[in-house]
């Protein structure tokens, strides 16, 4: 028996090959005929009025809808959870680029490029450290975070993480419930912000929650902008307390022309571009679950919960 | 029965109770004696003028020459060889912290740093590559260049190795010959230099074998300064066919105040410091080979071949 795919996103030969073998059928919106509406299983990308005219025909088939977005707050969840699809994002598929970016900062200060990139004249600094001298804890324990963790480990880094409940995440050394902070280790020598932006993570990277953080090398903020407070971390930057940052987003994007950020000599702003560079395909994401939703088991990657809306 | 060693590099106290446990006495350059010169056994370091004064003594029992430098171009070998001297290197020694600098660099060109760092306004640098988008070569596969393999796969790179014979080494998807240079794919997108410096690899990097790889993203060098054209590799950072360059070593140390290479934009240079930070101790290193030297079996570990250099 096939499965009729109905492909709203591209897809190569190769991957129309892959989905063959798995017995699985292609209807494009250019080919699609009145009898397919009641035959789709499967909805590969999203398109509203397309995917309404199939939930609109009677006994249609439709089970699942994998997005190629991150955030589905644009779709119509309540209707898409009284017709029990499953729907999938694409949540973490950026994680590679933007952990590599996390990797760049790191080894930029650690081994001495901030001093290197403006000398031209021969005084070798050799303040360097290997990672294994440099402890982390990131906070944020989801894709992006394990992916830093495990990319840290290969280094030899001890790497701590930081989430709501405490719960254990698998590549951590430890993890540490967010209300109890005092716990994380006093050797911490980098600290990266992986935070999504809600109202609870607000300014959350304030004076009182750096100050637990004693002679820290490093600073990085790759989740979102609205979690630190800028002027306090400014006054760490020059006050010496944090010794170097490293700011993927910022409060306001573009950041102003007289932002003082642009004058800080010990911190790198790279402009909200960590997710720039290839990273896992979309195909690739779709075919983690495949393999599960052809057998009748529950889809288990990034599977949208309709109660908290991502 | 005990054996003599002279220590020309400090021992901690730890170290010296270690070698009286293998019945090893130390003898250093401070309270050497006349009789010890005939009675020395082991040389822990290397110093030309109480080494030559050894060898000078007649019926001189030095046997084994510790090496704490990885290099060993500047050591009369060929009269080592003659005295029939067992001389061991400290290759692979630094090669943690090596390997970290070379991971540097790939980030820093890749994940758009080099631009970050002088940028003071808003305009976001996309053309950022994930490592998995960057093919290596790396010349040498020693233990530097394996250590820079390992950490390169797991970024998923695809890495390529060339030593003198083209013989396999685990790490690397394939090598080659470095009289067969031809057979290396052709989408190298950097290239990373980590050959000894001997007479066969004197201006090896030269306008010839640069010209082999096409639009190359990134040429590093970590082995030695004398294995590069300068000029040659200039004119390619200026005729843009070389986009980016990363040196620690170069023909001339320290480099002179007047030398192009200071104002080379799309060139970094790290003054021969990437041995800094943590790394394994020499005293661990030179323990791998003494229990073996002791009784009497061949050393196995960094062993240097009289005829090859290193």
């Amino acid at each position: 028996m096939t499965t009729k795919l109905l492909a709203l996103s591209p897809l190569t030969d190769a991957n129309i090959t892959t989905l063959e073998k798995y017995h699985v059928t292609v209807v494009t919106p250019e080919n699609i005929t009145p009898d397919d509406y009641s035959d789709i299983v499967i909805s590969y990308g999203w398109r509203s009025k397309i995917i309404n005219k199939i939930l609109e025909t009677p006994n249609n088939q439709l089970k699942w809808i994998q997005s190629f977005s991150a955030g589905v707050d644009f779709m119509p969840l309540d209707d898409l959870k009284k017709h029990q699809i499953i729907l999938t994002n694409t949540s973490g598929q950026k994680a590679v680029p933007i952990a590599q970016s996390v990797m760049s900062y790191i080894f930029h200060f650690a081994r001495g490029l901030h001093v290197y990139q403006s000398q031209n004249h021969w005084e070798p600094f050799e303040q360097q450290f290997t990672l294994q001298e440099l402890p982390v804890v990131i906070f944020g324990t989801g894709r992006i975070g394990q992916q830093i963790a495990a990319y840290l480990h290969i280094f030899g880094s001890t790497v701590y993480g930081v989430n709501t409940t405490g719960h254990p995440v698998g590549s951590f050394e430890n993890v540490f419930a967010i209300d109890n902070l005092q716990e994380i280790p006093k050797d911490i020598a980098i600290v990266i912000n992986a935070l999504p932006g809600t109202t609870d993570t607000e300014n959350f990277f304030n004076k009182e929650h750096l100050d637990l953080f004693k002679n820290l090398f490093l600073f990085v903020n790759i989740g979102r902008g609205s979690t630190v407070n800028e002027q306090d971390l400014l006054n760490k930057l020059n006050d010496g307390s944090i010794q170097h940052a490293a700011l993927d987003v910022t409060k306001q994007e573009p950041i102003p022309k007289d932002s003082k950020l642009w004058h800080q000599d010990n911190l790198i702003l790279t402009q909200h571009s960590t997710w720039a560079g290839e990273s896992e395909s979309l195909f690739h994401v779709f075919m983690k679950n495949l393999p599960d939703f052809l057998t009748d088991k529950p889809l288990t990657y990034n599977v949208v919960d309709y109660e908290r809306g991502y």
